[in-house]
């Protein structure tokens, strides 16, 4: 097969222009100097052009339409037949000149979102937002869709993801989570939780835990690195290195446990692609919703959890002496477990984040269909917060003005955290089946038989199949909200003795 | 004039090649995941490569030879058009085969020395260099030259630099360092000083004192990083961007500190280039003699003299409060002057330096033009160190394997480090006839002085001019060992009394 052959040499080459280009943003993020910020945009933008060349290169086309008649294919030559075709028309169903105005318009709008935002003025925003969702629509036009518009661009995510298959999830979620969240916030208990809330957690015992976890996870340092910055990301330009950041606060020490163990989730992912597939798109990792399982996972249902409170506990007395004196087990989960309707996403418990994803999808979606206008967002975005977490944004920064999507033009972004929610569930019970001893192994800090039931059922799959379809031949079952309502009921039971 | 401009536009496209290949470089020894080597070599060797497809393209040719036409261009243009020219002939003359072989042969050679060195035994490198010698010859043939074989090799380094320049260079330092280095070793003082020979060297005041001194010459740090390297160098992709390292060892405080005033130097220089030239080749710093004038500038005839020492004393106390306890500045002089020859060039003092250099030299001249075959070198190697240094090696190891250079066909680069010690003494001169308070401003720490008349003189003047041409504009004279000397007998004379 001579063309699959000059297929895979093209895609070797866009996966190394890819590696590049990821190491210079990981470095643009944690490393590079100030100044440098001008000529590094120029870098990246003859790395981004020079890609776009070779996967819209009409070359590509000609071996796919060849490579797309052939019967006798196994099903990594499927997959990258598949990837490369879907890749290359979404590359050239967007004229250049729309990529341009897009991209401009996008660094407008990030500089007076920021604007607005910090002088939490909302109207600053407005026209660019107004602007970011027509370029959207027109988008979605482009690259075309079956039923609705939105469905064009949750595909850009999470390939094959549409407001049909979204509803019934999510719905689901909605149904089973608000009562929960209600018999919790009735109750009002927590208040013992004041000790962690403290200015003096030492940042070097922060780095330490993070470290010590991390690789009791098995995160392979020989073939990564652990760093800080402001927004703690999972980068890096192969399976061979993959590069995690958190960020350490001395008044708060989960937040940089629980971000090192969410990128540690994306990181393992990472190291444990199929190396047999080194440079070809079926060797990636898959949509964004599995890659955020995989983080979920660990930060969450891993970490949240009493059994590993069990096992670190020694490991955070080692490294906060003071801090941890006379706290046992049962303190430390409660603490990091701690439920209360907030108005932050980002500082979202596990029972109420995924109703801040529902809101943001809810108006995504009147938004694009042109339902609603950006006039009436913001007080569509105050009652809804009131209807499903019960509190309304004092203002627009802690309101309508706190995500920087928008303003990036990531519509249909969003959805794919809660997926990985979902995902991560699912995926925790599945394992679990297989794992009889998985509680115990947990409490013991042996961590390898669950990343080892990863790689073997995630991981090692690359993106061979979509996302949906990996998960169903993962767990037996498809994509569901079940698991996750059982979950998060068995947890707020146990924390609050419901 | 579209045809400049078009060339202005390649040039730019090629450097933003080079600036990436330098971040990815500079990563690679900095802060790359041991297992990530060989992915890397694979995006190092893409970069090569499209950096090559883009100065081989045969429209550059074109447009040089219209270019070169014309005769009303400032000296920007000639040197642009000039500079553009050497690097299209040198990557087209040289065959794409031969250029893949010599790339495999350095590879292998790099390690059969590194096998060589570590069992000394310079038979397992001896086949290896023999091939290493039969391409620096073809691959001077294919360059071309009209005097000496050796003089397009060392052109490579230094334009437009030969034999018959450096010979009179070279013979004046050997007439006039060798009576010097007689005197000193006949005095054999020097027993006081081993105050400083102790494994008590606290790392943060190295790196404290590093920081310090490196601010304070004026490096900006909000354009560059210091980090720390096996071995330190001065990378970076642009000036806005520049990286240094250096490295640190608990029994040596001057190995970090000069080191670090060694890589501010270069990074000094890379800083100050021209703004306006950004991404053309008159805008870069010229030749490898000029680079390592400044960085020895700062490392040697600034940071090891009295002045400097009076200065620094203070922050030297600071870093290392109880090793400078009851420590004045002319311990300190006296501790950073220490001359003796040695075998180690890397180790040398500033009075032996050269003669390192100065027998790698007549030894590659011989090599290079068949004087003397490999099985003679290990003997021509002791007895030239007998001759000029008066000590002979006692192994392999401490003599003829100890420099990597030769391993990587990098035949003609060793003069360069001495042309840089000859500029940068001569650089000095003239500074000091300009800058008549020089002495004071350094005992005082005021060294934007010195910077500032080298951002004048040679920074600004990027490669506008050969190298050659450069110092004789900066200084009114025409590269010379004159000022070397001078200053070399000078510091003997003050440190040792003679």
């Amino acid at each position: 097969m001579k063309a699959y052959e000059e297929l895979l040499g093209r895609m070797k080459e866009i996966d190394l222009i890819g590696q590049i280009g990821s190491l210079l943003s990981w470095d643009q993020e944690v490393m590079m100097p100030t100044k440098a910020a001008k000529i590094r945009a120029e870098q990246l933008a003859w790395i981004s052009k020079t890609g776009h060349e070779k996967i819209t290169n009409p070359r590509i086309d000609i071996i796919l339409k060849e490579l797309e008649e052939f019967s006798d294919l196994n099903e990594i030559q499927i997959a990258n037949i598949r990837l490369v075709r879907e890749s290359y028309d979404r590359s050239t169903k967007l004229p250049t000149e729309f990529v341009e105005d897009m991209a401009k318009h996008r660094s407008k709008s990030v500089i007076s979102w920021t604007e607005a935002r910090e002088k939490d003025d909302f109207e600053i925003f407005k026209p660019d937002l107004e602007l970011a969702i027509e370029y959207a629509r027109r988008k979605a036009d482009f690259l075309g869709f079956e039923e609705e518009r939105y469905d064009a661009l949750l595909d850009l995510y999470e390939t094959g993801l549409t407001i049909s298959k979204l509803d019934p999830l999510f719905n689901g979620l909605k149904d089973n989570i608000s009562p929960i969240l209600n018999s919790v916030t009735n109750l009002k208990k927590r208040n013992e939780l004041e000790w962690f809330e403290k200015d003096d957690w030492d940042l070097q015992g922060q780095e330490k835990l993070s470290q010590i976890v991390s690789e009791a996870i098995g995160f392979d340092f020989s073939s990564g690195r652990r760093d800080s910055s402001t927004h703690p990301f999972c980068g890096g330009p192969n399976p061979d290195d993959v590069r995690w950041t958190t960020r350490y606060s001395r008044t708060d020490p989960f937040g940089s446990l629980f971000g090192s163990m969410h990128e540690t989730g994306h990181g393992t992912y990472e190291q444990g692609r199929p190396r047999s597939l080194d440079f070809q798109l079926a060797g990636k990792a898959n949509g964004l919703g599995i890659h955020e399982s995989q983080s979920r996972l660990w930060e969450n249902q891993v970490g949240r959890s009493l059994e590993f409170c069990i096992w670190s506990l020694p490991h955070w007395k080692e490294c906060f002496p003071d801090n941890m004196k006379d706290k046992d087990e049962g303190d430390l989960w409660e603490a990091v477990n701690s439920v209360k309707p907030g108005l932050i996403r980002v500082d979202a418990d596990e029972v109420t984040y995924n109703l801040h994803i529902i809101i943001r999808y809810e108006i995504e979606k009147l938004l694009i269909s042109g339902d609603i206008g950006v006039d009436e967002l913001p007080n569509i975005w105050d009652d809804m917060y009131e209807k499903y977490l019960g509190i309304s944004p004092p203002n627009y920064s802690l309101g309508v003005l706190q995500d920087i999507h928008w303003s990036m033009g990531a519509f249909g972004y969003f959805p794919t955290y809660t997926l990985g929610n979902l995902y991560a569930s699912q995926l925790l019970d599945a394992a679990k089946n297989d794992l009889p001893d998985y509680n115990k192994s947990i409490s013991e800090g042996r961590f390898g038989d669950l990343l080892g039931w990863m790689r073997n059922k995630i991981h090692s799959r690359g993106s061979i199949l979509r996302p949906d379809e990996l998960i169903e031949e993962a767990t037996g079952i498809p994509p569901s909200s079940d698991s996750f309502v059982n979950y998060i009921s068995q947890k707020v039971n146990g924390l609050y003795g419901i």
